[in-house]
């Protein structure tokens, strides 16, 4: 992938970006690392950060109406931690493109977790500076929708489930749900629904216009807040 | 300030904040405090951190082309934490406008830090939902052009002078500077400088394009390593 004037093939990174940099050289400094070269991807990796952390939010409230603070704060750490960025990296054919110094090459530099998932940021912060917020405003619906469509699928659809299931896993009790609340008129109803794992010492609360909704959303809660847990540990 | 169908006059606080919303009940929701309504500015305030986050980052990013990431980070820790949007809420003469719960109210919850905290951040995540980001970009900008100028003439211009004066407020002996590296033509020196304070166990390099500069980014880095230390204990 690297010709001989040192410089990699970036047009099928940017045909996967589906962004197209005016200046190219902005995107051969997101793939540089720290142990390269100066003029390395650190700074871009901050900008891109913050660009993701904000457009993944966004996109997540406008998504999910009816899902609290705490959770949308849960599921975006879950969309934007390392092994997730990490991965994008991978779908992005990143890895060949890294320029890492002769150290980090030699040690599986371009396989490791951290430094693909700061080279990802780093795109998006070059994307930033070559092509502002709209320009990732597209960049990162392409990369997330899918994957915040999952979350629905996967995760917010069926969380009563899973929540089951991974107790179970565990040999622990199943959780408890009650009713706190029931308001509104007929038919606006809503409906407030803890649930309480206590051997873990979790419990949360969750509104939906009905029962079975308001279940799905605490447990989803609690499964969010179990594996935060999980991923502190990581 | 509240009249008697129990909103308040908010054309004040536009004012102050320079933007008009379209939509004035979303600025009342960033004013409703959990304790209040159901309808309150949690997940305005999610938005409205992301917002800040991204848009603080960037200012610093342009402001500071010579400063590496990890100053900037915390560099923006400073400027989006607690303690700092608090009086961005009292400058903006937020706390009569809150809408808190009555408990809330009888504990001074009207001059709490973490709820005008939050209603700052919810005001500026009511403003994208109003206006999107370009509005939010003017917004921060009025907040913030002036505080990251003072970071640059309090902190960045004289961060020598301000670690030492802590050091020696504490009775610790004062740091230590060495070049480490000196590269670059004549015409584009560069000079990487270390900082080291051993009692405290913290030590930076920065790159500058004179030994004076790099010494100062070195201390600015440790400087505010040694601060967020102290706000992580706050």
């Amino acid at each position: 992938m690297v010709n001989s004037s040192g410089n990699s093939d970036l047009r099928p990174l940017q045909q996967h970006l589906g962004y197209q940099f005016k200046n190219a050289q902005l995107l051969q400094q997101a793939l540089t690392h720290k142990s390269y070269a100066r003029d390395n991807n650190e700074r871009l990796e901050f900008v891109g950060d913050a660009v993701l952390g904000y457009l993944v939010g966004s996109m997540l409230y406008r998504q999910y109406p009816l899902v609290q603070e705490d959770a949308l704060s849960l599921m975006r750490a879950e969309l934007v931690r390392g092994r997730t960025l990490a991965s994008l990296a991978k779908e992005l054919d990143l890895p060949p493109l890294l320029r890492l110094g002769s150290g980090e090459l030699k040690s599986g530099g371009r396989q490791r977790d951290s430094i693909l998932a700061n080279a990802v940021e780093a795109v998006i912060g070059a994307a930033h500076e070559d092509g502002g917020i709209q320009a990732c405003v597209a960049l990162v619906d392409r990369l997330y929708a899918q994957r915040i469509q999952n979350l629905d699928a996967e995760s917010l659809k069926d969380a009563k489930t899973q929540l089951q299931e991974l107790l179970q896993g565990r040999g622990l009790d199943l959780p408890v749900y009650e009713v706190e609340e029931i308001s509104g008129a007929d038919h606006q109803r809503q409906y407030c629904v803890s649930c309480s794992v206590g051997a873990l010492n979790e419990s949360a609360s969750a509104y939906a216009s009905s029962r079975r909704g308001a279940e799905k959303a605490a447990a989803q809660l609690v499964l969010l807040q179990v594996q935060k847990r999980g991923a502190d540990r990581d």
